[in-house]
This record gives C-alpha cells, structure tokens and sequence, in this order.
C-alpha cells in the first residue's frame, strides 16, 4: 500500500510539473522503483526542464530510504528520518558527492552555478541510488566526475529501499568494524565492538557483511575478466561489470556510457551482463548457492 | 643470514647465466627483494636472453616465498614447500594466470607458443609478485591481458615474504570466511568454522584481515579520486593509485604502463602516489594510526 501511495504520489507529482499523464505514470513507476526506464531515448534529458529535474531527484531519493521508516513514521513510532543513522550517511554522501561535483564542473567552466548544480544533482542521485537515468553525457565532464560516477555506482541507497548494490547499511557496518579494529590497534587492552545506530552488531551480521563485500569483489573481477575474454576495452568491461552488479543502467566509455546503450555489445558479453545483473540483484548468495550440490540434494 | 645467503646464490646464477658480475649483483638485489629497479632503462627485457628471463622468474617466486618456511626446511621441521596451503595457492594462482594468458596470446598470434610462454611467465610472475620487472609491452597484448595484469597486481607474494600487495595469506582467510557463511546458509544449524592450514583461524585475525580490506578498498578508491582530480585520466589514475598502494612498479596505459615512466605525471600526483606507497608497504594500519589524535596523546 505505501509503495502505491508513493507512486501515485509520485505520478500525480510529475504530471503537475509538466509531463503529460501516460509520462507521469510511466516514470513514477521507474523512479520510485529506481529501476531507470525512460519514454523517451533521451531520458529525463528529453524534458529538458530544471524543475522536472529537481523533482524526479527528490522521488529517486524516497525510493532510496529504507521503507519501514515510512511506515514507523506514519505510525508515529519513530523521530523522523534524521534519527535513522543510515538515511544521515546515505543524504551526507549524496551531498558530498553533488558538492564535489560541482566545484569541479563550475570551476572548470563545464556549466554556470546554477546549470552545474542541477546536472550534477540530478545524475549524482541517479547513479547514486542505482536509478539510471540520465539528463547529459557526464563522462564529458572530466577525469574526476568519471572517477566519482564509477565509484558511486557501487554503492547504492539504504537497506530496505528499491535501490540496489552494496547498500549504505553495508558501508556502515565495515566502517565501524574497521574503527573497531583501528581502536583496539591503539589500545590492545580494550574491547571494542562495532556498532549501527546505537546498538552492538551480531556477529553474524558482520560475518554475513564481509563475505558479501568478498564476493562481490570476487564476482566483479570474474565478471570483468571473462567481459574483456569477449573483447571488450577495460573502460567498458570493468564499468559493464560494475554496472550490471549494482543493476545501475548505464556505464563508462564510448559505448555503454550514459549517451550510448549495450545494443552494441556482442551476444555472449550480453549474457554475461545478465548473469551479473541477477548476481547483483538477488545479492550474490541467493544465486550462487543454486550452484552447491548440497542445495539441491536437499 | 637467509636473506644474504639466498641474495649470494641469485648473484651468482645471475651470472653464470649471461649477466656481467655488475648486472648480476644489482639485479640479484632487487630479485630477491621484489623490488624491480634494473640497471638498464629495457629492465630484464634489455637482455633479451630466455634462460635469464626463466632465471629471473624462479628468483622472484623465491622472494615470494614465506622466508619462515625455508628455515624451518633447512632445519628439517616442515615437510617441504607443498604442505604449506599458502605457497600452493600462490603457485596454483600463478600457473592459472600463465596459462590463461598463454592460451589468449597464442591464440590471437601475438606470439609463438615458446615465446608466449616465456613473455608471460616473467611478467605474470613479476606483476604478481610485485616485483616490477618487464622485458615487453604487455598491455599491446589486448583487453584480456591488461585486465589481469591490473587484478593480479593487488595479490602479491606470500605473507612472510618480500612481495607487498594483499598478499594470499589474506585471499585464503577471506576465502576461507565467505565458504563457512556460505555452508551457514545452507545448514543454518550447523557451526562452521573458517580454517586456514588445517586449523581454525582466531577471531582476531578474521576482523584484522577484514578490516585491511576494507581499509583497502576506501584508500584505492580515495587515492583514484585524488590522482583524477590532478589531471590524469581513469586508467591511469585507477592503475596508478593500484600499482602504488601494492608496491608494484608499472601501471597500465600509455603513460606510466610497462613501457612509459612517472616522470611526465604532475608533482602533486607524485606526492600522492608517494603517500600510497607508503600506506600499502606498511599495510595501512601503521600509516593510519599516525592521523589518530589518540596515538600522539600516549
């Protein structure tokens, strides 16, 4: 019900903005799903309307959040967003990410201020939340934004969103194990135990969070090697792989970067996007376990 | 004394297979040290001899080596090289890598089959070990090469030895962690214990050895960040930061791959690849911890 709500919400948003009502209801479904797909070849771009960007971003940000907090807060049983350590890291990173961004674009004359702050905005939150549309050829931008998009690609919105890849709740426990770690390094007598919005981290937690961060580095590189096998560039073949994992959209290089599409590829390079796609969409585990014996002796 | 000894034996082979006394007391320096400086501009290419590119190779395996193992040898306490998991997954990983490789750049006529082999066993196995050497341009051999040459570069020799990078102690412990959660999933009542050499591995070093990872990882992405921002393009920046925070030597592209130099980067980027080579030579956490206000307060 609250999904509805929110793509209704959505769809009737976009429809006062200016799209036309099939656009509306076509991109509420695709932008609170963070799923990318556009009525139009040149995405979000073809509307060409700073307000239309604005608000799209502000929908593939509620489709990043962890939806239990909407429902605890219709509830009445939570604080609100701010109090949710992981909306705080996901909101700061984007900031962070679209402030960089643009210092950059305006200060290398790509865009004035005010053009900067809305095309980074829009396509940071894009790739960010995993979404995938696209308003202009960033990779035109420069060495560094390229750099920022690859990374930012991984790491996808909340637990318990839409959006896909590593997911900033992973982040957090890696982190705090790492600051864990790091403290007990200072003071080899204490203990320190890792901890996420207040309370400790089961141990299985931290386990499960690792062998995830392992494999998906295993499975990336797997992924690229037998991509480039197929005779791709490392450009295209370790963002293809990058990006088929966090199910992002669109990619690095000339071919399957933001102004191109994957028709290009060759077949079995596009099957093996696939594969990654479901890997990274069931989160590893839930596919790789279909290839232990044991699963199905069962 | 071992290291002298083993330093004395490299010269010595060094030349009695072709090197003049000067070459091979200077190479045997840098073979048995992984550390790759030559006395030519060519590196080992310079001689263009197969017997010293093999010889080269075997000396650079044995700097790989855990040096722990080659006393206990001596003394007659351990049952030889092959027992210890880690010396077989380091010379398992390097025959895969070889004959890939091998397979790509014989079946695309790059090469002859005697001289696929003898290109890419020296070069695999300097780049895998983290010495540095090269006697060709191994990123003219095509996408599928280049894309090995970067992943390989991260592993590094053996704990205990020499050779920088994560090295296959670490790859053995990860792997060893994700197969324990991975059998949890299957059997959620079971208790699995990640081993490594036949016994359980301390809870201590499964967190340290995540950690550095993750430490990893964050200061790779950081310093590709950092290096982009100062001008250089994506592979150049990701290859650069990679091939400085796991000691290697050469990167990859047309600037600083196996046949360029650093010397034509900007000084910033030297300075940032200088500070990345000393996080990954003194594994991070020793770099690290000088930044923490709590160390100087001691």
């Amino acid at each position: 019900l609250l999904y509805i709500a929110l793509t209704i919400i959505c769809a009737v948003t976009f429809w006062l903005v200016g799209m036309t009502p099939f656009e509306a209801v076509n991109h509420s479904f695709t932008t609170i799903a963070t799923g990318g797909f556009s009525t139009s070849d040149g995405s979000i771009g073809h509307f060409n309307s700073a307000l239309i960007d604005y608000t799209v971003s502000f929908f593939m940000i509620i489709g990043s959040l962890p939806f239990l907090l909407y429902l605890r807060v219709l509830r009445g049983q939570s604080n609100g967003f701010y109090h949710d350590s992981q909306v705080r890291w996901f909101l700061a990173l984007a900031a962070l990410m679209i402030a960089l961004m643009v210092f950059w674009v305006w200060v290398n004359n790509v865009y004035n201020f005010e053009d900067a702050l809305r095309y980074t905005t829009f396509n940071v939150i894009s790739i960010l939340t995993g979404t995938g549309y696209a308003t202009t050829d960033y990779t035109a931008w420069g060495a560094m934004p390229v750099m920022i998009f690859f990374f930012i690609m991984f790491i996808g919105g909340c637990a318990g969103s839409t959006s896909c890849g590593i997911k900033i709740f992973r982040c957090q426990v890696l982190v705090s194990m790492s600051a864990a770690h790091f403290k007990k390094l200072l003071r080899p007598n204490g203990i320190f135990i890792p901890r996420y919005n207040g309370g400790a981290i089961d141990e299985n937690v931290t386990g499960s969070v690792m062998s995830y961060l392992f494999l998906f580095v295993v499975c990336f590189v797997l992924l690229s090697l037998c991509l480039a096998l197929t005779g791709l560039d490392f450009v295209t073949a370790v963002s293809g792989a990058g990006t088929a994992m966090a199910n992002v959209g669109p990619a690095l290089g000339p071919i399957i970067g933001p102004s191109g599409t994957f028709q290009a590829l060759p077949d079995v390079s596009k099957w093996l996007l696939t594969f990654g796609m479901l890997l990274g969409r069931l989160e590893l585990f839930a596919v790789l376990v279909l290839f232990s014996p044991k699963f199905w002796a069962r």
